[in-house]
């Protein structure tokens, strides 16, 4: 096992790695920007070392420096957290080109699912159903509706590079896709450098379930079962639970299965997640992998009681896993809700100074957080400042832990989502277990409307 | 099932009782002493009755008071918590007389159990092993010198009715016999009203190790494991974890085996603990029942996915356990420390404000207090100010996790006993898991004169 470990990422992530860390032992360096200087996680880590300014592409996004940190700190791997440089195949590759362990897949592996059509098209060859659409790339608005018309309205036009919703859109119609084609293609290279489209058939009222995943170096590949991910706003996902409510079991077992199947396709190892989109009849079909640790696994750990980042380290060290896919029982269900710094109503970011912060707490509650009262929300990094999770030996009891931790959640001084997490985990729709990606515009938005 | 309860307690135990009382969708009452008039338990019941002052006879013990405020609110039932009235075999008649449900046995058992001459009786006739010594009162030192020689030096004096090591001493010799005697007596007779005295073998390296059993009113005895609680001070417990790590399955078996032999045969109902004291070698010997909820019961909770007040209710309301003894898994392995307002030195309580205060938190850790920053912590009640329970997979990880978050557990203003508790989490001795009632005394306190 590694002796000492560098945290390439900051908040609740960094903070969660390095108590990992120190629970095996492992010393843990975190790397931080001048923003970040006062931040539990880097008072937490055993060393720390500031990179450089925000926003990110002055500090946390700078690789030369943070490879540059772990050399002469003497970690021998780095941990990406989530986002960031996470799935950043050039970083991986830099990693282990200074001899460096990346605690991840392989680069290759990475640069792979990090194209949506390269993605498609090894799916495809692997067997895994995928949605219907194109897996080559769109050149001009001419192809796309010639395209379109093979495969029939709604679809969603996206960006091969895409992630976080951008370059991605639904279109109704030839002149829909005709309108949008330019301004999304554009908007890919701008953010990605990559401007490659491709259609994909809209799904009706999809769900987005996805299968947790880890593998070792040896070629052992064990589901750790489902999450429902689906309630989601401005594509991002808000709510998250295991397991999925919707499924039933004969369905579970064959997403297990395909997960199975695609990881061991392309001989990936470490964790990751495959995501799908499940249509009503309980279809489903790729959608992305993400070939890194997710923010919503703690609902995987609460129902399996395994630390991911501990099995994270262990395979990238070369250690097999110590279980196989029949030893993982699940128990009970667990959700997880996701603090963000932000205007209940509009989404938009809400940065300032906590000035009370009190954590719920109680049977069944975890919190995984990196502010404290007197931190500074800065408008530097993604709003989500905190994440909080009920376990409970029915879905009904986790819905009700979750409902009263989030009423007793105090923070003060900024805004924060907290009134739109507990409307939706109170909401009669999101109680029944069906729960669409289109849950906030259909039932979130027209009632904050009718109540004003 | 209840609509109404009401909470005869305060601080984290209300608070916890509460929480469980609304995820079932219950009415909580709360009931307080104008010392607690801000506390956190106050404010998250559905309602809050002031019953007086401080200190405890004027308000917490204030049995028809506290009978009047239920009548008047409308609570069909009492939960009493810990402490308090929660042994008062009285005060359980007075609620059945006043058409209230007391959530716990009937006052006949509490009464046999409180009695430690009765219960010594009782389990002998059950087939419950007991600890070699005195069935009746010892009138005079004169009877106790004579009934000494019988069994054996060293012995331990104890008055029948006591609690807390209050009227307990550990006797080497006849004339240590001879001068503890009246003044124990003296001790019971004021403390409890009652001065009957009795002697029973001193059981050598005694592990304290008791059983957790859920009984409902037709017949049917659940045990769910045991807890180790050998980590005392002053007699009264600060570490306690399930499973026990001395006890081997065997060894386990036989007292879950006479745990539910022991509630059988009395006719028990509602949730019970039946204490031994373990030798070396594994046997095992009836010290105490307690009728009613413990202080350590999170750990119980945390290996089973059981909520205790949730069944307590349950049984309570005349329902039927809907689980076997066979049903009750155990999953991983969970530690509680109690955080006390003391000092770590003297045992000697700490009062004063609460002027910072920061929950540790993350995976597997569990937080149960009442307090918050700006509270006020007051000489009136027990000391203890919160739990902190960890879960691990394996004992070594619960015990990495425990220490980690109580080094992360921020509390300003009164001192507490958390360096005591990582000393205690960090000690070899703990970490072998062979602890007896005599770590503190063996190895705390040497180590501490030793650093000074």
């Amino acid at each position: 096992m590694f002796k000492k470990v560098l945290i390439a990422n900051r908040g609740e992530i960094a903070l969660r790695v390095i108590r990992t860390c120190k629970k095996l032992g492992i010393e843990a360096v975190a790397v931080y920007s001048e923003a970040d200087a006062n931040s539990l996680f880097v008072r937490e880590a055993t060393e720390a070392y500031c990179i450089g300014k925000p926003p990110v592409n002055q500090s946390y996004l700078n690789a030369d420096e943070i490879i540059r940190v772990a050399q002469e700190s003497g970690a021998e791997a780095i941990h990406p957290g989530y986002g960031l440089l996470s799935e950043n195949a050039e970083f991986a590759r830099k990693c282990s080109e200074k001899g460096l362990v990346f605690i991840g897949p392989s680069p290759e592996i990475i640069a792979m699912m990090g194209s949506k059509i390269e993605a498609r098209k090894t799916m495809k060859e692997a067997g895994v159903p995928i949605i219907e659409g194109l897996n080559t790339s769109l050149e001009s608005e001419n192809e796309a509706v010639m395209a379109a018309e093979k495969i029939g309205y709604p679809l969603m036009l996206k960006a091969s590079a895409g992630g976080g919703g951008i370059g991605m859109q639904l279109v109704h119609s030839e002149q829909e896709l005709f309108k949008a084609f330019a301004g999304n293609k554009k908007r890919a290279e701008s953010f990605f450098g990559d401007g490659a489209m491709f259609l994909e058939k809209y799904i009706q009222e999809p769900h987005h379930i996805e299968v947790q995943i880890l593998a070792d170096s040896h070629g052992n590949v064990v589901p750790l079962w489902e999450r429902e991910c689906s309630i989601q706003r401005r594509n991002q996902k808000v709510v998250e639970e295991a397991p999925s409510p919707f499924i039933n079991e004969e369905t579970r077992k064959n997403m297990l299965d395909a997960a199975v199947k695609a990881a061991q396709y392309i001989g990936y190892s470490n964790a990751g997640t495959i995501e799908f989109l499940v249509d009503r009849q309980q279809n489903f079909y790729f959608l992305e992998m993400n070939t890194r640790l997710q923010v919503e696994h703690p609902v995987t750990e609460e129902i399996t009681g395994l630390d991911l980042v501990e099995e994270q380290l262990k395979v990238a060290a070369g250690q097999r896993l110590s279980f196989k896919r029949e030893d993982i029982q699940r128990k009970g269900h667990a959700i997880e809700v996701r603090i963000y710094a932000e205007d209940p109503k509009t989404f938009y970011p809400s940065p300032g100074k906590i000035t009370e912060f009190q954590l719920p707490h109680g049977e069944g509650i975890r919190n995984e957080c990196s502010i404290e009262a007197g931190s500074q929300v800065t408008p530097f990094y993604d709003p989500m400042i905190g994440k909080l999770i009920a376990w409970g030996t029915t879905r009904s009891e986790a819905c009700a832990r979750i409902k009263s931790a989030l009423e007793n959640y105090k923070i003060e001084g900024i805004k924060t989502n907290i009134p739109m997490l507990i409307k939706t985990v109170s909401h009669e729709q999101f109680l029944s277990g069906y729960t669409t990606t289109q849950f906030v515009n259909e039932y979130y938005l027209p009632q904050l409307s009718s109540t004003k």
